[in-house]
């Protein structure tokens, strides 16, 4: 069933050395058990435009998953200025003096404690921020490390520039690739739920009086910190 | 932030009479909790084709998920030969004498014992059944009852004739009305998780010969098992 | 290749009477070239309802079709009050006594004076209507006649209840099926081409008021019109 | 219409100076009118990894398209080895010493002998790779240009590694980014129209032994080409 590119893939990507070292991290990670109950719930603003509208909107996000109760604790992590290069996942190595920051992800994303991740992304020409893209790539090694994502709730924002932008079809593509680390997928929850919550930058006054928007990102945030307790509580 | 359109779509469902006494049922339903901690998975076939690949694949899907354990029940439930129509949920009332059997389902999908369902539809044309549409459309009379799907488990098994023949599209296609409904969305799992199940009819000797297909079947039964149990496990 | 669904798929279409006579008419129609440069756009409306906002979008759409010049020409057909029973497409006869007003269309969708056909789909729970759906379905009648619709330049319009309520992924959900059928598929046109025309008919004032939505519907019209002249052109 | 941010990313784009330079030479290309009826398909690789399936896929691909006709001339490009850095079109500068490789591409998209243009990747984690995406987004350059890409015919080829792997929701994802630059569309073309070639990569033997696969992206290149004599023809 596992395809030779597949299986190259994966092959390719343990062999690149910094990302060997990252993925040691994570079993050990792993081994430790959350003793306090915290429900700890990740955004990633995938935008190469640091403290902009999609981290702005993952700010409210997760204000509201903060809001779901005490446990819950958040932290935002902009993908801005990070070098995330997608193809080590295929197997090329860095160029010399190249740098790469997304080993620096590796525990954080598999950290145990981490219930719920909120992927929020800029959209262009109708699809993700290519960042977005080369981090969901990159995440091939968690996947190789006995899908260390597996059972983490997620869920999906989308700031486009236009109204019918492309927020909806963002939000699917971005979705399989989480499907294929076997996450949990949650979209807003209501009022009026939907897939996931679509932001329009355009508005007047920008992402925070996009009040439509800002209503499917509350109840995203909600969404997954609810979903992402009982996924905890579960195993309690 | 509902707009008019969708207050009429709701409106208009709850005006036709023989979905409101299957509403009534839906609450009553949801009053009794389970006692007996048994999680039932319903399968539900979109195909107009009684007993064909649709059906079979659905077959083997909940044969893998009772296999996760003693307290999964399963039920198969096929709309071959069913009259939905869909046009109710927009407010059209039934033709004089036309029969409609959606709210014989109510009861069952409200369930609270319910805590997964799986949807198979074949593929025609790239998309799902018009029969599969016409069931999710009726699904409004269960949004309308408090989101009766609310945190349910669910996965789509698709069943195409031609090898890539739309079986991805029609699952998100799927997929979005479920998230509508704020159901909690799982693919097939381990090994090789997806979003859902893709199974191809016209391979040689039937579904069942699928080889892959059927991996993916039964990986998406185990999946929507296992989160089935967690989410009942978080709230003992 | 074709796999033994699909070909039963097929097989089982042609085998329904009626359909029969109706393939029979496209032949017939194809035969006979259109001598006057004219060149026809064809608007269906999916919406069960009748004269309501996606018939009125698509009127919309059609008046900017036909500003593109003379030779164009238009017709919107409703299918609300129609019966198109989508279970016919694989196989499953009509019931004693039902009605089945599919092959009425049939000569319409052929007419090789149709260059450009229009698809508008109200969105329910994130995705097309069951009519839609149904009517998608039967369009093999024209797949199975030497596909009848290839060539034809079609475009999607979805109009949804909540401003992002899915309208994305239903033109993507249409679109397949009309790539299936061998179709050209344009999206709505400058300024700020998409996919396609997407409007919000919760906003206040109907669908008129509806400014951003209005113009990706006349953007469409003429996206249409413009590449269905092209194409005539190229014959010539 | 025209959103603050989309405003910003285009402006940001021709802010970057390379990107200007690149522009300049398209305005001048599109002045240049094809005098010899040559219809040029160009087929972008996406693949990070040189002559692998995917350009494998591309070659049979083109290969097909120039057996429709001697007026068809096809030119494939790898994007292996390039640096294309997405975040360029969001107005990120350069770092010092920096190497971006886009503007090497433009004069060869925006030739105006060029009538279509075949999009091939790889698909990771069910979508296109973050090479793709990034190529995509500096398209940003071409959009700004009067949309020089418009009325070119596009057509997509995902490549997986598993047979159900992602390669018809990639290919759709590649297809959102060609609307925004009204291109039209084209699928695979009979026998068994889809809206795109889906190989694997998995099969035994290579992609050149998956005899579905292949029967896919043959059947595209003849669509391609095809619909791109037809569109240069309408000019004539």
């Amino acid at each position: 069933m596992e395809s030779v590119t597949r299986r190259d893939f994966v092959k390719n990507s343990v062999a690149a050395g910094a990302v060997v070292a990252a993925a040691t991290t994570v079993t050990a990670a792993q081994a430790a058990a959350p003793a306090d109950g915290t429900v700890k719930i990740l955004a990633i603003s995938c935008s190469p435009r640091q403290g902009k509208t999609t981290a702005t909107a993952l700010g409210v996000c997760l204000q509201a998953a903060r809001e779901v109760g005490p446990r819950i604790e958040t932290e935002l992590i902009e993908l801005a200025g990070l070098k995330i290069n997608g193809s080590i996942a295929a197997g090329i190595p860095l160029a010399e003096g190249e740098r790469d920051d997304f080993p620096t992800l590796v525990p954080k994303l598999a950290d145990p404690k981490v219930r719920g991740i909120i992927i929020g992304t800029p959209v262009y020409f109708g699809n993700m921020s290519s960042l977005c893209r080369a981090f969901l790539e990159r995440c091939i090694v968690l996947y190789q490390d006995k899908l260390a994502l597996s059972n983490k709730v997620a869920g999906v924002v989308a700031v486009g520039g236009t109204r019918n932008g492309g927020q909806e079809v963002t939000i699917q593509s971005v979705q399989i690739s989480l499907f294929c680390n076997e996450m949990i997928l949650v979209g807003n929850g209501r009022p009026g739920p939907r897939h996931g919550a679509t932001v329009w930058s355009g508005a007047e006054g920008g992402v925070l009086k996009d009040e439509i928007g800002m209503t499917t990102v509350k109840a995203l945030g909600r969404r997954v910190a609810e979903v992402a307790l009982r996924v905890a509580n579960s195993e309690r």
